[in-house]
């Protein structure tokens, strides 16, 4: 189940609340498109910023409009007792696996984060995907505690950080990961940017930002990057290294023709830019991210609309 | 009013909720102190950790104790709403001032924060202390945003960070802050030891950690400053300069004293070696910082305990 495409919708508010009728839009268009999986409330979806109330309902109508698409649920929170209370309300919800980062406003240690994971995972039988983002989180993981964590039951996924460019670089940091780990647990990508990179790498799992928006460029880079997705990568490896070799070239393809979507996340960040597609295709209202974020202003909505365009996206 | 010392105390936690005793009997010691001023629900005060209904009885609670000592309250929060909704409740409280923090968990922009503080200045007649402290909000203030803030009516304070160790450097830094800001505005030195060079250098109010749990050190720190505080600090500067470098020595020599609790910080961090005094001075319960928040293990314990026996705080 943690492995694919797993599509993070944006939560959007009108007014400062939920914008309830967009978000189950926009879960709606995920379960039709083909994505495996669906994370609501994560870093796009801007749990962070949402009451426990908002959450709980936030979770429901995901649940309730994935067309059985599994379900996953961001509960992290600064504060143990409130990622608990979001455990139990994604629980109540009926999702399929929970996302926690380790957010923090005074710097956390490494037993901090370790007592974390294991309180959750005590208090609960869902699956756990540990979400290192250090971008938001200003926690960084290292493989060591990587390998304490995964250790936990009910561990399922990891979500690393993109991947270094360098494709051989890349291949020998998912596969020290992949040392440390039980063989359950799966490797997941994020950084949209570099998301072909980390499949090429050996990632099972891309957690997109991208894809909560617009599934169908992300599943052409997903399916260029798996073309031959009945074996694994280690069967593939042993039987065929060029097809592998023309499958990353292939998805790297895809990716690149991206590039000017990806200029504008590096330039503004993915969530002001997916909330400025969303708004422009009418899937979210004008001015749908949580303050004190602004969206873009007119022109970088201008130049978001030409992107759009360019790429046949709009 | 936004001078002298404030002192940040504690939020103490028993069970996964505030003990109010605990916290009651800290106002308490302060409002009989002599500091300048109490700040409740700082960064010292976990208030990122609490929710809006805990924030609003620990506000409550702090001015009922204060013993008149004018009482400053912390709101920031991720969203502004939630923000305005803690103002209202500082308000309720009957709170002198509110204290700001841009926290972040996506990167704020200047023009983010700007409308952050437009929101809240236009929301209250309470004044308002802009919080800069980017070691746990991640967003750091230029001299020109803090002069664009500034201009906001009801701006009242900018709590720097801790300024440059080289005296010099110092005095340019908070001239270079001074020059931008309207003449009512003060600033204010944290980082509580680098405090007494921020003295020196002409800060005019000391936002301190350690005198929230321990404020007789703290207050001969800022006695030695101010020996001469019945001027100004401009009027000792034309009359005695001579002066103003011994009250500088004075005050160096008073944080030097209290070196070893300054290296204790730097190691642990301010508010796992307050909470663990606070603790060992049974002024708070045991593992009385919000979990995933850790306290000190026993080793660390011991060294806190040594150096209060050491200093003669104990």
């Amino acid at each position: 189940m943690f492995t694919g495409l797993s599509a993070f919708p944006l939560t959007p508010l009108k007014d400062d609340s939920v914008d309830e009728a967009a978000f189950t839009g926009l879960v709606q268009r995920l379960a039709d498109s083909g994505v495996d999986s669906i994370t609501a409330l994560g870093s796009t979806g801007s749990y962070a910023y949402l009451t426990a109330a908002e959450r709980a309902r936030v979770a429901q109508l995901a649940v309730e409009h994935a067309g059985g698409v599994p379900v996953f649920v961001g509960v992290g929170a600064l504060r143990t007792s409130h990622v608990l209370a979001n455990v139990r309300s994604a629980e109540a919800a009926g999702a399929a696996g929970v996302l926690l980062a380790p957010i923090s406003y005074q710097p956390l240690t490494d037993d901090d984060v370790l007592g974390l994971f294991q309180a959750v995972t005590a208090g609960t039988d869902l699956p756990v995907i540990v979400y290192d983002n250090p971008g938001t989180t200003h926690f960084s993981f290292s493989t060591e505690l990587y390998a304490r964590i995964a250790e936990l039951p009910g561990i399922a996924s990891i979500k690393i950080p993109g991947v270094p460019r360098d494709a051989a670089e890349a291949r020998n940091r998912v596969a020290g990961i992949r040392a440390v780990l039980p063989e359950h647990v799966t490797i997941g990508v994020s950084g949209d940017a570099t998301a072909a990179d980390g499949l090429a790498a050996g990632c099972d799992v891309w957690y997109s930002v991208i894809a909560g928006t617009l599934p169908a460029p992300a599943l052409r880079i997903l399916r260029a990057a798996r073309a031959d997705s009945a074996n694994t990568a280690d069967e593939a490896d042993q039987a065929d290294r060029a097809h592998q070799t023309d499958r990353a070239a292939a998805a790297a393809a895809e990716s690149a023709r991206l590039a000017p979507l990806w200029q504008l996340f590096a330039e503004f960040g993915s969530l002001r830019v997916t909330a400025a597609i969303a708004e422009q295709l009418g899937l979210a209202p004008h001015a749908s991210l949580p303050l004190p974020l602004r969206g873009l202003d007119s022109n970088g909505r201008t130049r978001v609309a030409r992107v759009l365009e360019e790429l046949r996206l709009a």
